[in-house]
Order: C-alpha cells, then structure tokens, then sequence
C-alpha cells in the first residue's frame, strides 16, 4: 500500500482551551496513529501574520502551540513536525503559483467575501481592513499544500474551498508546464467535536466563556464549578441531552462512563457531585500532558532544537523539489 | 560621503533593438559611473512569470539579457549583478510585507487599473486576464527595493507610483515592527530618450518597426536602409527635425558630428548617403557589444559562473538582514 502524505497546519492561537483540544488537537493526533498516513505537521506562523502583528505575542504562541501539541502525544519521530517560517521555498513556490491564479478565483474565496459583505453592510469601503496577506493567503495555503506533494488535508468544511483552489492551481501547473504536483483533496471532517463552554454556548474565545486547557488544578477545578447549571435540587431527575456539564463529559469519557452518568442523572444527582466528577475526568485527562507541557515551555532550547529538527528536514524535501519545479519553469 | 544603494530591475525581455539599448541600457550603464553609487542590478525572472509562462523562453530570456547588458559594459566588479530568483529570501519578505500592505493601495496600482478600466471598457468582468502575479507585483517590488536597502530606484515617470508602495509599505513596517528599512526614492528620469523605429513611430516591438541590436552587419544595414523616408531628390535642402534617421543618427553620434549631418542636410544629402552614414555610426558602436554578446551567449557556462556569484553576495546580504526582519516580527 502506498502511504498518503497527509498535511495539516496548525494556527498558533493562543490561550488554548479544552474546545481547541477536544475540536482539533486531538482528532489530529489520532489521525497519525491510523496505518497508511505520512503525515506532516506544521505552524503557520507567517500565516499568523495576516492579523496577528506584535513580535511577543507570535514569539510566544509559536513555542506555546508546538508545546501544546507534543504535550499531547505528537511524535516528531513519526511526524515531520515544523515552523512554515523555516521553510522559506513555501514563499517562493507562492509567488510562482501566484502567477497561475486568476485574480476572479480569489475574489470568490469565503474568508475574503464574508469581510467584503461585512463592509458593505456597513457602508464601508469594500476592502476596508483587508491586507495583502489575508486575500493571498489561498495561495500561499496552495503553496503549504502542493510543496509537499500533499494527496490528503483534513479540513472541516468551512475549509474545503482552500483545498479546491490548491488543486485548482496544481492542475493549471501541470496544464502549463507538464505533470509536477500532486492533486491534494481534502479529508473532511463530518463531525467536528464541539463543546459548550461555561455559559452554554460553544466554547469559544470571544465569548470569555473558556475552560483553559493548561491551567493548574485548582484554576481548573475552579472554572468548572463556574459552569451555569438550572436550579434544580439534587433529587430531581435532570435531563442528560439538555445538560452543558454532561456535554463535556461526553468529550472526555468512555462510553460505559457515560451512560453510567446518564443513568445517575436520571435518578437524581446533585450538580455539584457532577461537577466533581467532570473535573475528575478531565482533570484526569489532562494531568499529564499538563505536566509536559509546563516542562517544555519551560524549556525553550529542546523546543528549538526539535522544531529546527523539523525544519531542516521539510526544508531538504522542498529544497530538492523546488529544483524540479524551477526546471519546470524555465530556471534552470 | 556615503554611497547612495542604486537598485536596478532588469525585465528579461526577448530579441532586443536598440531602442532598448538607447532608452533602458545605455542610461542604466552609464549612471554606474557616477561617483557615491552602489548599484545593484538584477534581471527579474520571477516578475516575468506574470506575463510569460513558457519554459525555454524564460531560460533562453534571462542568459541573453544578462549577456546583453554585460555587453554594453555592466561590470560585475562594480556592479551586484543577480538573478531575483536566485534570492528566495526576497519571496519571503514579498509575504510579510503583504500582510502589511493594505489591499486597497494595490487597487490603486496603475498597471492594474490600466487592465480594469480596459476590461470595463469592453464589457468583460473587471479582473478578466488578471493573475494574481500582475496584482501582486507591487508589493514584490517592494520586497526587491527593501530586501537592499536601496535609496534610489531610478524609474521613469510611469513607474514613480511603485516606489511610492514600496516607501509606504516600508514606513509602515517601521512604524509597527520599530526601525527597519531604509525609505527608498525614486530616481525619475526627466527624458527617457525614445528613437523611432523603421515606420516613424516609436520603435517598439508591438508594431514590428524595430532595428535589432545584436543582428550581424549586413541584416543591420539592410534595416537601416529600409527605413522610410520622403520623396525628395538628393539636392533639396531637408529639415533634420523631420527625419526619421537624424532622430537616430542623434542617439548615437556626438554633439559635433550631429551638427555636421543637420548642416549636410540643409546644403542638401540623398537618403541613401545618410543611411551609410547612419549604418556606419550605428554600426561603430554596436559592433564590440555584438562581438562580446555572441561571445557569452555561446558560452554559458560562463554566464552562469557569473549570475551565480552575484546571486550568493545578493542572497549573502538578504540572509543576513532576513533574520533581523524575522527577529522583529518575532520569528526569534
């Protein structure tokens, strides 16, 4: 069986919470365990620029996204783990494909639509607070993609135009110069884990309502017993299916746990025995990548020399196809 | 005093004629001699990605260009003369510079407006034949211009407005990132000097009127004498400020010998006379390019020795600033 080379890029956000591991983090690192996948791993930190311009901030969140992730199991033995910034032929196969895009196919890319309708609406010029970056950024999402001859991006489906663009672009190469990418297609996600944050709503930074991912056990402990919960008394029978705290039960417990707790909440339970059992849970769950983490973030030079590691081997791979693709192009 | 950094881009275009030389080369090579400069002159291959897609003309494009203006003299001693495409570091600063780049100062770009207003006038959606290369190209120029820390950017008049972006891009940069660019300016040439071709138009490719500058001399001087001209008989006195030839015949020769022929054409010349005095002076000053240009052009392993080393001191000096940029925008 031949291997699939499977690309994921990783935002490095910051302030991760629980919403973030249970939605992203995790599905991918499981992904990597499935037989058959070579899967390459990567920050997009220059990605990051389009709307994230403070030296400090993107600093930080690089070494605190790459902590995160290895603190939940990726192995850089079994990924190629590394920084987009590191690779810098992803910038240079971004201008030449750049120059088989037509401008049209950019202009119907959602992210930049929404932007557009959302000024209009607001009678504001069209491309109000549009930087170069944010409407190119397809592009050099093509370039992330075909660089590495890509066959699967796991995406959830807000994300499938960005691999239709970069299969787009592929074809109108290989029509151009002769077959030289790989044509990419996204693996989608059906189902992308959601949970409630603390008022109910989705998890979510911008809603203030976040369960930190790496916060110590008493901070923890804390927010989840700030979880809104009715007022119903603890002999009341409760209704799982309409139940913010058993929502994010669900996210980290088996299935036995979790009818075990269903059946509890039909009998009548208190919500403050819930609440200690979900923070058991997830406090159990989180534990050790926890303590991991804090090690790593603590320990800036064994991040830069894994990270570097990555680098110079994704480098060596784009370094020696990019002399295919410049022969291609007539530079050779 | 300190040197002023003189930064040159060089368009590979094919089949040369000495309108270029005259109007492009001629002034470039000369300005090199001027004390204070430190050119850096470089043949933008990836630029002409935007307009030409085909492999063998790229490739045969960028040796003769660069075989062309070593030619005339460009003296790499003198000069930092590279490929763009051999600075990878330039596309990496394209993209960071994008995302400080609003996207409406590229609307306002004119080669783009040209090519809207174009498709507007007839009809056709406003992006139709637009690649996001063309659009883009601004800000690439930027990354050529900043990449150096050029002061000057000589241009003619239609090309102020990107030195312009290139300044306003950089100020911005500054102003978010803290002091890291020098503010380029832009160098304008008040006349760029423009021959007629074989028709009396301007001499330009598109209307197939041009004299070829590395023809040998017989093809030279039978498309001297294929020049138009009217019907006088060698006797009539004839206005020079009305002749095709003396507007070349002036691009070439020095100031006495350009009073001689004005006198000879008031007393009285045939045409044909004046073509042998026009092929003899064209044909003086184009005759050691000629014999250097086949030279390089049928050794190009020579070439390639010399835009390589030119290519390593370029990207010698982008490396070495790249990680100052990087360490201001947090990739430290």
């Amino acid at each position: 069986m031949t291997e699939k080379i499977v690309l994921t890029g990783i935002k490095p956000t910051g302030d991760l919470h629980i919403g973030n591991y249970v939605g992203a983090i995790r599905p991918a690192i499981s992904l990597i365990q499935e037989p058959g996948i070579l899967p390459r791993y990567f920050i997009a930190d220059y990605h990051a620029l389009t709307s994230m311009q403070n030296r400090e901030e993107l600093h930080d969140r690089i070494y605190q996204i790459a902590a995160a992730w290895l603190a939940f199991g990726l192995d850089p033995e079994k990924v190629l783990f590394y920084r987009q910034s590191d690779v810098p032929e992803i910038f240079e196969l971004s201008w030449i494909l750049s120059c088989l895009t037509s401008k049209g196919l950019l202009n119907r890319a959602h992210a930049y639509k929404a932007k557009v309708d959302d000024n209009l609406a607001n009678d504001r010029d069209p491309d109000n607070g549009v930087n170069m970056g944010l409407y190119n950024y397809p592009v050099l999402m093509a370039a992330d993609i075909l660089m590495f001859n890509t066959h699967l991006v796991p995406v959830g489906k807000d994300q499938i135009q960005h691999v239709e663009i970069a299969r787009d672009i592929a074809e109108h190469f290989n029509k151009t110069y002769g077959d030289t990418f790989t044509l990419p297609e996204a693996l989608v996600e059906e189902t992308t884990a959601v949970i409630p944050g603390l008022d109910g709503r989705k998890m979510s930074k911008s809603y203030g309502n976040v369960i930190p991912l790496f916060t110590d056990e008493k901070k923890l402990r804390k927010a989840i017993f700030r979880i809104k919960t009715d007022s119903k008394t603890p002999e009341e029978p409760k209704d799982p299916k309409d139940s913010t705290l058993f929502d994010i039960y669900r996210a980290f417990a088996t299935e036995a746990e979790i009818a075990d707790l269903a059946k509890r909440y039909e009998e009548g339970i208190g919500y403050g025995e819930i609440k200690q059992i979900l923070f058991d849970q997830v406090n159990e769950k989180l534990k050790e990548p926890r303590k991991i983490y804090t090690e790593l973030i603590n320990d800036k030079a064994q991040l830069d020399t894994l990270l570097k590691k990555g680098g110079e081997q994704a480098r060596e791979y784009a370094h020696r196809f990019m002399l295919e693709i410049r022969n291609k192009i007539g530079r050779y």
